[in-house]
């Protein structure tokens, strides 16, 4: 059978909480077949280690560094926001890819990210045919905005919406015990810019009898009409929270974040969606509000991740691996739902050219007849995504133990590369 | 002996993760003191419903109920931002609390809060000189500003800490990976409008190698010198974080944020310093940034409250109905530390009028010289606060079990108030 080759391992786009959980399983899974596989190889940077060789020789790192990976957040490698073009376009990046793959015998190729990223694997994995480069190409799947298409869903999400739900649920909380006389009204922003998934975990607060107001990016902003679903619920229950999408827009597409407003000296008003939100409410309404825009602290989250979401980010790794070792090429291992209660899913296989650049919004059956909730089928689904707690070990400082690797570089062996500006 | 009598118990000011575990600790320990004191009448929304005659009977409450309280945030009978003005001024108020007292035989005043707070317990503890109406007040310290006198912390602080340490590692995780082609400065703007403990717990990151910058209310800003150290930590690291209090000032007084709106005590309403550090930074600099502001979602945060801080809570809860039941009068119980490593401390007792509208800001020396950071003496008192975890149970929907209590209202005896607008 194949000889043994090395493999090259990236993260790419956006980190979250778990995809380093992935990382764990890709090392430790080719750690497993070392008859198959020899080295593996991480670029520095994501696809950029890749074509200005700055790899990092994973082997270096003990077996309790890499297993804690499993629950460190963010890029232990370091990731990067680049996408390979067209080969027609950019035959130069592609040579070298193969240069650099060649120079270092990798004959296994594990990208880890979204959906952009999903095209660049897929263009990878066709390089034994569009340049006579062999190659396997295996995508691992992870984005805190669930967007990839087949998977029942993505790495990040279940941990990030975990966030979000435990996180409104406590300010909710908070906001309903001051509110005869302070604050009424608490919105709070979340990622998200095109699907709404992320902000619709703000709306399992409802069944701990919380009054949730839901800005889902596929919903186009009303203001009149939010206004009003906001006063009712604050008549009814002497407050609300408000989880806004930071992809919420007008019907014309401007977001709004983008109020193009100015303040007394000519200065462009900064903020984003939730203070806009806010201010649209104290002034139609009254009420006092407050806000908070949850930014990284929710994608980095790992002290608070779901149990589920690690062990899919962890399983779908080795599943890559698996993939490969079995012959696979440009698939990605994907999560297939069997059954909501009790929740169970087996760890399937999605062809990547039918991945890339394809974006899953919110059904618009998860999503309330007048815009503003989830309804029980959203509910159903989001459930299990967010169950369980993977906690992190704390030190004695009180801070989780969260491993910063050595990175050691592979010795160079070709000349420097120009990344394209 | 002292004959049986009721107790009144009020949540009072913001609240936090752990003031619910102080009620915990009066309630629980005034049930195992039935011979002495009677019913435990919690205040709806603080004093407030002492005011109104809205009691609350904590006795229609089951023992399981109350012990759940330890691990929920918020204020489960409600809080209020109302502040009892001088009795020469405002004696209507006062007679109406003793009108209330006396038609509910209440003997026994536990008021939860901060500075603001002990000032009306303090008020509260005069009415048998002032006004001839025997009553023992004990005030339970409750403030995540950290900013009360006398004791070495404040209940909330802790937990508030803890929260803005771990966040502001693992964003840091987060910005450190993605930094060659993205986001190199993160900004994230904490609570603390006058003392800077909350941003200084941000400094604790330093020891796992992050790069940070801390923007203390006690320091005023220069926006030159803040420049200059981001742009040096950029040059160094590739990266840095700035944990901006929301109290930061330049010399003039004016906040780096202001909104106009004010609250109940007259205080400005602050919010949105990040945004405005983060754009400096992108003007003079020229990085790539991104902001949060955590809001009320780091003083609501249990689920990743600090061990110490949820049984400081609890004990100063109890310990001022111990104190009340050994005769004392217009005393709050302490925190005494005796020792940093390991950590050591006791409860104590502080005389009220020694408590009351004192605000404790960090000590110079717990600031470095540069003003941007904290000094390892800061460290070493901080440390033990965000020490342990103490996790709330999760129910099977991946969320927190918090309980909301009954709240069973106590039959009104007199007739109506009506509250100074």
């Amino acid at each position: 059978m194949a000889t043994k080759r090395n493999a090259f391992y990236a993260q790419s786009g956006g980190v979250t909480a778990v995809i380093n959980a992935s990382a764990c399983g890709v090392i430790e899974m080719a750690r497993a077949n070392r008859d198959r596989i020899g080295k593996v190889y991480a670029g520095r940077n994501g696809i950029i280690g890749a074509l200005t060789e700055d790899l990092i020789d994973t082997g270096k790192e003990t077996a309790s560094a890499i297993a804690l990976l499993r629950s460190t957040p963010s890029g232990a490698f370091g990731s990067c926001r680049y996408k390979l073009k067209s080969i027609d376009s950019h035959r130069r990046e592609y040579e070298r890819l193969i240069a650099v793959f060649q120079a270092h015998d990798i004959g296994w190729f594990f990208y880890n990210g979204g959906g952009d990223s999903a095209d660049t694997c897929f263009k990878v994995s066709q390089l034994a045919d569009s340049m006579g480069y062999p190659i396997q190409a295996i995508h691992v799947p992870k984005t805190v905005d669930n967007d990839l298409p087949i998977t029942d869903c993505c790495p990040g999400f279940g941990s990030v919406a975990k966030y979000v739900a435990v996180s409104t649920l406590e300010a909710s909380f908070d906001v309903r015990s001051m509110c005869l006389t302070s604050t009424k009204v608490f919105v709070v922003e979340v990622m998200g810019r095109h699907a709404g998934w992320i902000a619709a975990a703000g709306g399992l607060v409802e069944d701990h009898g919380i009054p949730v107001v839901i800005l889902f990016p596929e919903i186009e902003f009303d203001e009149k009409k939010f206004i009003a679903r906001v006063g009712k619920l604050v008549k009814e229950h002497g407050y609300c929270s408000v989880v806004v999408s930071e992809g919420c827009h007008y019907p014309d597409g401007r977001f709004l974040a983008e109020q193009g407003t100015k303040d007394a000296f000519g200065h462009a008003q900064l903020g984003g969606a939730a203070p806009v939100v806010a201010n649209m409410v104290k002034e139609a309404l009254g009420h006092k509000f407050h806000w908070a825009v949850a930014d990284y602290l929710q994608r980095a989250a790992r002290h608070i991740a779901s149990k589920t979401d690690v062990k899919q980010a962890y399983e779908l790794g080795k599943k890559a691996v698996e993939l490969a070792l079995k012959g696979h090429n440009a698939v990605m291992p994907t999560v297939e739902r069997l059954s909501d209660v009790p929740y169970k899913y087996r760890i399937g296989v999605a062809d990547l050219a039918k991945v890339a650049n394809v974006e899953k919004f919110m059904p618009r059956d998860f999503i309330t007849k007048d815009g503003y909730g989830i309804t029980d089928k959203c509910k159903r689904y989001l459930r299990p995504l967010i169950q369980g707690e993977d906690y992190p070990k704390y030190g004695r400082d009180g801070l989780p133990v969260y491993v910063t690797l050595k990175n050691v570089a592979v010795a160079k062996k070709l000349g420097g590369f120009a990344l394209k500006a």
